[in-house]
């Protein structure tokens, strides 16, 4: 079925060239003053710098990986596991580049045309990092299937490919996460708490180490994230589709040559989405004169009815039964619906709640921020059970597969849309440092309030395509292990919960997201902790840079070399952690205890990222809603807004470092535990 | 066998004689100055009348759950849930008794004969709880044996033993957690943080409800969810061993008649600890002259090396194998461990670094305690994950339901030392509160201080048995499905995690803790703001009680009447939810789902257990640490000194309402699973 392989390349070389397009288009825009544009030219540097040193750090990792699987494994594998580590690096490096042109663009589009202008420009920065990533999923897993084909042993060589994705995000997303947040608590600690200066006030040392962050944090580390999630989905749907039973789902009876039409639908779905996407993209130039919100919810909306279309006819005209588009459905719907589950708990009552709090001081706003976060669980995991089940039902394994497929099959456009954020978050910061006035600020804040929004539901998708992605691939792996083992003539594996290897394969597993949680946690108090000294130090040591004189220049780059060294200091511990524990537990203990762990890291993990992400994102709103005068009798500065500001500075490092990490590490050891699963199936 | 039951019972009724001897030499000793005594009884007061109306709800929850158990499983169940029920309740009431006399005799002790006599009575008080936790459960446990004996039918009765406790127990934990954190919480904020005046101080009208809590929510609160950890360990390893293939851990070959020596260990190892754990608090007489902290370790110590001998040589003389011993001494080991983990992480270097981080403010002071909170997880899981491992490899599922007896087996000791805690705490607010001077407050914070560590260990174990029991109580389940399914000729139903049903009970599971956790804290954020407003309106409207004028009397009736009303009525929804939430996901769903539901909440249960009791009493100690001057260049008073005392409060719900709220939650629905096995074994 080459030519479905063909069909995934041509498609996804297409998406580059938009890429290209946008890009250039984006490049030619106004880049406003002289002032914004150094100030945009120091971002651009550092985001650059650390993407530079953070991919040298990760050459050495692949490279000994990829030796251990060449001669562990296959030397297939290792050849997908390095192309796939390479396409998740492309695409956070594309996905800067364009963001760190984006932000000034944006800001000088704000000062010169408006809102829809600027509001075109930042999405357009989105769009090449949104398009990037389907676009180099579909070329990799297209080359890759165009050589090796889609049988058995096939589908055990993409597994590396998903697996060096992985390998690339989860440092991406702990390194991005750990410099900035040690940027933004730092800074917020020292000029907003302390000196009781505005947040990216250019005398901050720090500032520009925060703008940074968000480039490697939200930009290249989210890109990362859900690179991942889209090609585990497909990796792991492959997976199924290569040892499945194919009757279940297909209309001819017992015709086994008929396994193609399983085995290409991931692909071709994927394919669907992307035109969808670009589609959607495009649909924004007209969409933009609109109400932002409706502008970028509209675009979302129109790419996901257009891949549910075109998936309908593609599976009513093939020979598949119609039941397993439900299972897609389900998957793009739940992923709809856990995004405004996320909004309601980071943009609504939940929110107010913890501001009202907040006038009895920092302790109970933190504690009602706990409970929301805590609450916030319910919804999506309700959710996700909803949607396994309906997948289950439709398509078994295969449909919970699909499911994840159906939820990021437009991630073109979503990933567009929550790119947009941190971009709009720059432009801020940029038209402050560069002194716009008010005019212009507040359309940027218009855009970054918006853009809060929307990376709130980027991250329920993130989380909620994770837990079913980890799931379709610990689906995978079992039955890769049960496939290994029937060849060799034993019995299938049984992961019964009350096996005792099973329940310490639970235990380990639900241990794991709570080690790399508490590194990681631990790993941005201790930057921020420096952070804080040195911008104290630069406050005290150059003479008028806190009075606010023009000669006293503060040394921006001190502040983001310590960032960028905490950064790929702290991201090597948790990264091995994740790929080893699978690893030793599948080695020593066998393929339950491994199984078992996956469950184990998939559930706590899940958790976890919800918990974590969702308190933040509320403790960050809450804050603004007294800022925008929205809590009677509370204003900025005073008692409540400081208990406020401290929810949100706990809520920083909770929201984007420790609980996006959570996403990949529960992808990442599945995908170990599936590239394993030959080595250790008969243990 | 029924003289084991016969001996269970004697021995039971032995340690309520010796209960009944402690109470009366208790109640003769000095109650100090008629201050005192007027403080004390209004704290007894308090404490009895919130007990009885507590008491009053439950009888009506208990007759309705009866009365289904009667016509839905039968009878025998429905009698033996209410006697489970009326013991839980009589051990907290006898616990409660005793700590409210206790803490002003211990106070009276300090003053006239210092410390050792202080520690004597103080740990006397525990005893009683400590004691009658034990007897009771040997007393319920023999009786029932007694009449029904040990054979499968017996077995599937006596759950319905474990049932009743445990619904005492949540309600008892959460209801009594809430009050003591509302209470505690609303009298710091607006005493210590606006007021500025001491804690336990009489001007605050928040101190009576304060010092009531400690007594409903770690005497009767604690005694309830370890008397029912005692009693779960029981009922399960009875249960399997009623199913199970005796042959695996007996010394003679296919003799089915020997089944009795596995149905009789539970009690005979349950006898041997209450024998050896009374020696032990005899022991404290010899004791209690060395250092407080010795003498505790030591009278622990003393008697968990008796039961292992007393067991090693029961086991040794009869057929059972000698592995056994080893998943017994797994049990007693692990509990020694975790105890002492969570003793590191909540009073030694981990605790220094959140003091140290107190110094750049709140925010950084809750980063790091929730990363230490994070990591004190690891240690316990591994801890039971290899309790686990030992206890399978040596005795099977029988081997983890031993494990968990022999953790708990010197609950006498171990409970006694527990409670210990509050009393001593109640000891200082009373000498406080009636103005005894320094020196008595010296030795009464001494006995305090050591209190919080016996805590800190208490509550490891209390989470490490509620983990053992919850998996064995789910073990059970596992096996009475089966044997149900066996009589009805079905095959064994199959709880693999790659099943669909059993990946949804997984997630739906995991769910349950997070809702509660959301729920308690919610809880306690609310009436702690009542608690502040009231005691706010006091100060403000009762002329001359902030100044301290003689005749102005704080109305802390209201502030207890506040916390009783708020703890009754958010107790409940809690309660029903644990209950419903198996029964329904069992019902609609089947056994496989509610054996996935039962792991993803004991996982998630546990995490969240170790997570907030941990962090808790870390921020605790940290606040404690700055406050003995151990932190250089900080002080009572400072800007580090408050951020601590938010880490604190925050810490309050955690670790004494949400974090030990799900100890029972666990066993609870494993118990409901297991009571329901006969009716959902077959959908």
């Amino acid at each position: 079925m080459n030519h479905v392989s063909l069909v995934s390349l041509g498609i996804g070389c297409l998406g580059l060239i938009v890429v290209f397009f946008v890009y250039v288009a984006l490049s030619r825009g106004s880049t406003g003053t002289a002032k914004m544009l150094e100030i945009a030219e120091e971002i651009h540097r550092g985001a650059m710098a650390f993407l530079g040193r953070m991919y040298r750090i990760l050459v050495g990792f692949v490279i000994i990986v990829a030796i251990l699987i060449w001669f562990g494994i296959s030397r297939e594998t290792s050849i997908a596991f390095v192309v796939g580590a390479l396409c998740s690096a492309l695409a956070g490096f594309f996905g800067m580049k364009a963001a760190t042109k984006a932000n000034v663009r944006t800001a000088a589009a704000a000062k010169d045309k408006g809102q829809a202008a600027a509001l075109g420009v930042a999405f357009n920065g989105g769009a090449v990092m949104g398009l990037s990533v389907a676009a180099l999923g579909l070329i990799g897993l297209g080359a890759l299937t165009m050589v090796y084909g889609y049988d058995e042993t096939a589908a055990q060589i993409i597994s590396g490919f998903s697996m060096g994705a992985s390998s690339i995000a989860l440092f991406a997303r702990v390194g991005g996460g750990i410099y900035t947040k040690a940027a933004d608590v730092g800074s917020d600690l020292v000029g907003k708490v302390e000196a009781g200066i505005p947040e990216d006030d250019p005398r901050n040392p720090g500032v520009i180490a925060d703008n940074v962050g968000d480039n490697v944090g939200d930009v290249a580390g989210m890109g990362a994230d859900i690179f991942e999630s889209y090609v585990g989905g497909m990796v792991a749907a492959i997976a199924i589709a290569a040892t499945m039973l194919p009757q279940q789902v297909l209309n001819l009876t017992g015709a086994e040559d008929h396994r193609m039409y399983l085995l290409t639908l991931p692909l071709i779905l994927s394919v669907i989405g992307l035109v969808a996407s670009m589609i959607g993209v495009a649909g924004m130039t007209v969409f933009k004169n609109m109400n932002p919100a409706k502008a970028l919810r509209g675009s979302t909306l129109l790419a996901a009815v257009l891949f549910l279309i075109g998936a309908y006819i593609w599976i009513h005209q093939s020979a598949i039964v119609n039941g397993v588009f439900f299972a897609i459905f389900a998957g793009t719907l739940g992923g709809l619906l856990i995004g405004w589950v996320t909004e309601y708990y980071t943009a609504s009552t939940p929110v107010t709640r913890i501001a009202h709090a907040s006038k009895t001081g920092p302790a109970t706003n933190i504690i009602h921020g706990f409970a929301v976060g805590l609450e916030s669980c319910v919804g999506p995991l309700l959710i996700i059970a909803g949607i396994i089940w309906v997948a289950y039902e439709q398509a078994g394994l295969f449909g919970i597969a699909l499911a994840s497929i159906g939820m990021l099959a437009t991630v073109g456009i979503t990933m567009s849309v929550d790119a947009y954020g941190p971009i709009a978050d720059n432009a801020g910061g940029i038209s402050e440092m560069s002194k716009l006035g008010p005019e212009v600020r507040k359309i940027t804040d218009g855009l970054d309030a918006l853009g809060n929004t929307t990376a709130a539901i980027g991250k329920g998708f993130a989380i909620g395509s994770a837990a079913l992605t980890a799931l379709a691939l610990f689906s995978a792996y079992g039955q890769a292990v049960d496939a290994v083992r029937y060849a060799a003539g034993e019995a299938p594996i049984i992961m019964d919960i009350t096996n005792a290897k099973v329940v310490i394969g639970l235990l380990l597993g639900g241990m794991v997201p709570l080690l790399i949680g508490a590194l990681t946690m631990t790993s941005v108090g201790k930057a921020a902790g420096q952070m804080v000294d040195e911008i104290r130090r630069q406050f005290r040591e150059i003479p008028g840079l806190l009075a606010g004189d023009e000669n006293a220049k503060p040394d921006t780059a001190r502040c983001v070399d310590i960032s960028t060294k905490a950064a790929l200091q702290e991201m090597v511990l948790p990264g091995v952690i994740a790929v080893l524990a699978p690893l030793v537990v599948g080695w020593m203990m066998g393929p339950e205890a491994l199984g078992g762990m996956l469950a184990g890291a998939t559930l706590s993990g899940v958790i976890l990222a919800l918990l974590m992400s969702n308190s933040g994102g509320a403790w960050d709103n809450a804050k603004k809603a007294i800022e925008k005068g929205e809590i009677e009798g509370e204003a900025k500065g005073g008692e409540a807004h400081k208990a406020a500001v401290v929810g949100d500075t706990v809520g920083d490092p909770f929201k984007d470092t420790s609980g996006p990490a959570m996403n990949i590490l529960i992808k990442l050891m599945s995908i170990v535990a599936l590239v394993l699963a030959p080595l250790i199936a008969l243990l």
